[in-house]
């Protein structure tokens, strides 16, 4: 499902300038010129992923989307708004009550849509304050996550960063401990303390959690594993600690 | 994806006097005849869905799959051979070991593939003995079930039953209490005791377990919702509760 679309080059820059957000833009392979050279400039400052895909793709967007059904005029150059109205990771620490124990999901190459909505309407559920997205390696949120999510898309602030690592080291500064759950780890997520303000670590379907990232977790808790699969899926994972954690706030 | 697909009338009943393992028969709407009303009969007494379809529906299935590339003929039949081998509720109670308390997952209504898949995968990582699933009104256990649950349904044995409601009541004589999930139950997960041999329902995605099923059940048990949401998806409602008996068994 592709909708909440932006065509041709000044568009798109003035839709940045005038403070929309931006899922992804889409670049026609091989494109030139000053502008495009200044709409480049700008996705890179503010970490907006461009993509460079094959006119075709362009096409596929734009089919239908101009005056009375033809396709819109692209240039070259489609952007895709998000579906939400993202937060900052500030806002998200500040909305925390006083003496609760804060809660906040981490992503980090989660990309598969649905898996995302899915742990999207869990941490929601859970009672998270909030879900952390990279602007790069991530799913986008549009409208197929947010059906996913049951809405909770629309109810649990979302803040997207350019960097996981950092935001991680300021929500350690702020008082939270980084949890990531890895199969190698010796401890159990039953023995693991999760009371205090944690921030969980959902790594990506394939490869887990990047190495980068799980060098600066506090703990690594292992969800136990009683048959011969070796993991769980990560929308599963992110259910049973999320869980865990209400379980043991009570 | 479909796959395993027998055509034509007589191949079809074959199949199943051979003993082949059919998860959904395609009709042609409106066919008739003597030998398809043997396949009809046949079908009701196995409790094999079969489902009267547009010819327009049969031809997309055989399309590619005759002599050379052609289309297969397929005589107003097609029917889907089952992706795994399916266990008899029988065989999965034989294989709990002695003294272990068993932990099975019974379906009620769960009807996307990706949704059952990843059940199954959780359940075998939960260490679950089996997994019962209706005749009709159920997932069909194919080749994208079968990728969902990252090959789990060919680990731990399912057993295909044509009443749910007498395959809890023989889990009952068994010693196993049927667990429902409802978000109505005063009782949470954490407060009920899971370490016995269990029976835990799952119901569908849009309307939950359904009454006559609920009305069997032992313990209704609520999973805490912290949100504004009101319930998890299937998925995730099922890895809290399957962790929560893990947790409890220790």
């Amino acid at each position: 499902m592709m909708n909440n679309l932006v065509f041709g080059l000044r568009p798109v820059i003035e839709a940045i300038e005038a403070g929309r957000q931006i899922e992804k833009i889409y670049v026609k392979k091989g494109g030139e010129g000053v502008l495009l050279g200044e709409l480049r400039e700008m996705a890179r400052a503010q970490h907006i992923a461009l993509q460079e895909v094959p006119v075709e793709k362009l096409e596929r967007l734009t089919r239908g989307k101009g005056p009375r059904g033809a396709a819109a005029n692209h240039q070259g150059v489609v952007a895709q708004i998000s579906a939400i109205v993202y937060a900052d990771v500030d806002e998200i620490l500040a909305a925390i009550p006083e003496g609760g124990a804060g809660l906040v999901v981490v992503f980090d190459g989660v990309t598969d849509v649905r898996n995302f909505g899915g742990i999207a309407r869990t941490a929601e559920c859970a009672g998270a304050n909030g879900l952390i997205v990279p602007m790069k390696n991530a799913a986008p949120v549009n409208a197929d996550a947010l059906k996913a999510s049951a809405g909770a898309l629309n109810i649990i602030p979302v803040a997207r960063v350019g960097s996981v690592r950092n935001t991680l080291k300021l929500l350690q500064a702020e008082g939270f401990r980084v949890v990531a759950a890895s199969e190698k780890a010796a401890k159990s997520i039953y023995e693991a303390d999760l009371r205090g303000p944690i921030a969980v670590v959902m790594g990506s379907e394939e490869e887990g959690i990047s190495k980068e990232v799980m060098k600066l977790c506090d703990e690594q808790v292992a969800i136990p594993q009683r048959g011969k699969i070796e993991s769980l899926n990560v929308g599963a994972a992110a259910a049973v600690i999320l869980y865990e954690a209400v379980r043991q706030r009570g």
